[in-house]
């Protein structure tokens, strides 16, 4: 593939089109293994639970994976509004000397972690006014990601499924509507079980994909990590490559029959 | 991944699990660039309708595809009764010295392509009592897949789909059935459209895919076969690497939900 | 089935659960026509396209729809601002003498007619403050979902897939954590394309169907008005009776394979 | 729907489109109020398993089910060879005094109920050579199916999916090419788990259903059968009413989108 088929966010480029999570991995030490075999360049963080430095005298995770090596990306899980939300990403922007590019999340239940849709437009206004630069998890309503788009968010990261659920992507078409609208990155984040469901939202356009139980909660982090790098590359190829249309036979009188969903190529 | 995951088909051991076919390419030269970047080391061809040989004169397959790199796979496309595709492999035996690894095909309807089973399984017991390691192109029926292992064929290769129809994995349901039962490896011959779909049916445990329209006639062959080759492996990664279970949310009381299907793994 | 199973809404009790539209059709003659093969008791008028009184001496849809016999619930379609919702029900409440029951649409876009939950929020507020009873058109969206009714609307009526697509429910697992959280009635409404997509709802748990197109364009709307009024009983009755546990083969060793969705019985 | 919509077999016709077996139920009094709520006309039986007459002294299922009122379609559940199918099915004539329609069935696989179908063709032929009107379980494989047609078997019964799994209609596009090519009815049979998989099929363009698991095994089955009952009357009225094509969107660019299959209406 062609080198200038790169991720650009906010203005900065990136090779890989994975983003990865550190939870739920055994260790700092597993959590590096596992991210150097995603190849990921972003590696998101959930203020809330992991040390960035916050906790003095405690395993701080920037020992493994380096500001000079990685771009950290501050997170809000585990944050029910707005308010939560915009604090926890100030102190996070403190905490990494002025860092300004944040994940923000805002959920809206503590059983299926759906997010609040409200209250995550209420956060990206007061968080765009503040100067940060915006990724925002949502649902895959394609008018309130406009409306995020329009508020200034600099990625729009709708749900493939719930998270940590491992469904897959279960409405591509509403991705599709958002994908096809969308002027900034749209990343699929939650959701994604397997290599082949990387391999569907790349294949439908997404710019790139965040996941975090997929790989953490597989029996061998390590390989389904590598697995997932390959499987981006793979749709993302795919999907630059321009599929043969699905036709139900050769000989079938009817147009090309359409099967699921195509992509936007 | 480490390097004991080897492919074996009739005592041959093999790194890649991705097959290719050598038809529908603009010339031998694309044909070649696109092999290369699928990483394939076995190329099938279709004896009736390639010159290796047979065609004195014309441009000749096996100059850009020399048997010193390549494992060559004579087919039987195009042949309709088992005894054209028992005489076509005996040709194709003849042309290339004694080989004796071939793919059997042998079709029931000009218009679908779909397998004519009787047929199948006459000329599997006359090809592989005439000595033939015979890879068969099949149903996803497990019954008839059985049958044709016990005739003694050296890989079994149900349809994922019909024949140069790019509709992936129709009825993962009976490949199950067919990967659970079989001792010899079971390729997807037939289907995929794209690169999830050889992810998903490596997720599913098959042990290696044959595909050739989807490559060839992709908008771009050489990039969607690096795509291929990429999926192949991940589906493989993944697999191996064991996914975390589907589960519809965190909370749900019920036991994991599974979605469509999981792998054997 | 024994005669309980009625739905009530908003204290009133219906025996149908089919609930349609009035659009689309040739003349008020197919309309009653279809609405009569239907069995609906309530039936939907867009006050905007449709003359229940509000245009003197052109045909009066209340002619052919008598409110002696029907439920008419004016609907908001065509409203993409919280105010011309609003206005629109004020204008059917006076013109339907003091009627209450209503629906609720605001939409976001002209092209996918997707739902303005913001929007929709707002009006809702108004409209219950106003002493509306509010059945509301939405997205599938859990968290808005029960905001919506924790405002105080009577039933919530999630999109199955676009107005007018036909595509059927693309998220059965949204619509689920709907159905399972909500004290109201959850309806789906827009999206239905043939009878199996209503029967396919209502065995997932809805309380009714609302659908217009899927009848209106049909070859044979009145036909077809007669399929989904069977069908949305099929779904009922299934859903009451429970379905058989899905199981891959009968000797599948593990415990019994759930395929796509459960129904919450 | 007009009355000439009937379902002829071997020259009987029938209004009914549901065809019910009679095992699993809890007595005969249970079975025969199920089939009455079904509305089925044509009740298979399995003569290995269940008493017409051949065990003097015990409970015989023609008591419940008089010949007068019911057609017995006796069948060879637990036939594993032809010469065991060919031998039941003639034990059944006898028993039925001549009764020559009958129900084929020759399985593969005590574990999963495949049908075996070079066993099936056998004993396929043999009935026909012998006067029986074979009605006849398959594969959805559409050359096998032709076989069987042009053996002169007079309705084609391809499995849904695995006897007794109530996983629904897992390939539809097989089912399609079956439907499509026969000149003889097309049967569902086997797989059906609840009324929308019994919808689905006829929106397919099947001629009918044949189930047992689906309503005996039901929490309800008397319940289950009024729901298939319906279920498959408005698959059936949805077919000939011709459903609305499916659209992505309203303002979608390209030609309407085809979700995953198109009956042949």
């Amino acid at each position: 593939m062609n080198q200038a088929d790169t991720l650009t966010i906010a203005g900065r480029s990136f090779t890989s089109r994975l983003l990865v999570g550190t939870g739920k991995y055994k260790d700092f030490e597993q959590t590096r293994q596992a991210i150097d075999a995603s190849g990921a360049e972003i590696v998101t963080v959930a203020i809330r639970r992991t040390n960035i430095g916050q906790n003095a005298g405690e395993p701080n995770l920037l020992d493994f994976l380096p500001l000079s090596q990685f771009t950290i990306l501050p997170n809000t899980a585990g944050c029910y509004t707005a308010q939560d939300a915009v604090r926890t990403l100030r102190l996070a922007r403190e905490l990494l000397d002025g860092h300004d590019l944040v994940k923000l999340e805002v959920l809206g239940d503590k059983d299926n972690l759906f997010p609040n849709m409200p209250a995550t437009l209420e956060a990206a206004r007061t968080l765009v006014s503040d100067g940060f630069k915006v990724m925002v998890y949502c649902t895959d309503d394609p008018i309130q990601c406009r409306m995020l788009e329009d508020i200034g968010c600099v990625a729009i990261m709708p749900l493939a499924s719930l998270i940590g659920s491992g469904m897959g992507i279960l409405n591509p078409w509403n991705l599709r509507l958002v994908i096809d609208q969308s002027k900034v990155p749209v990343l699929v984040d939650a959701g994604v079980g397997t290599a082949s469901d990387a391999a569907v939202a790349m294949e439908l356009g997404c710019d790139a994909i965040l996941m975090n139980t997929a790989i953490a909660g597989a029996k061998n982090p390590v390989l389904m990590a590598s697995a997932m790098n390959k499987a981006v590359q793979a749709g993302r190829e795919a999907f630059l490559a321009g599929r043969v249309p699905r036709k139900f036979y050769s000989a079938d009188p009817s147009s090309p029959t359409e099967g699921l969903i195509q992509s936007k190529a």
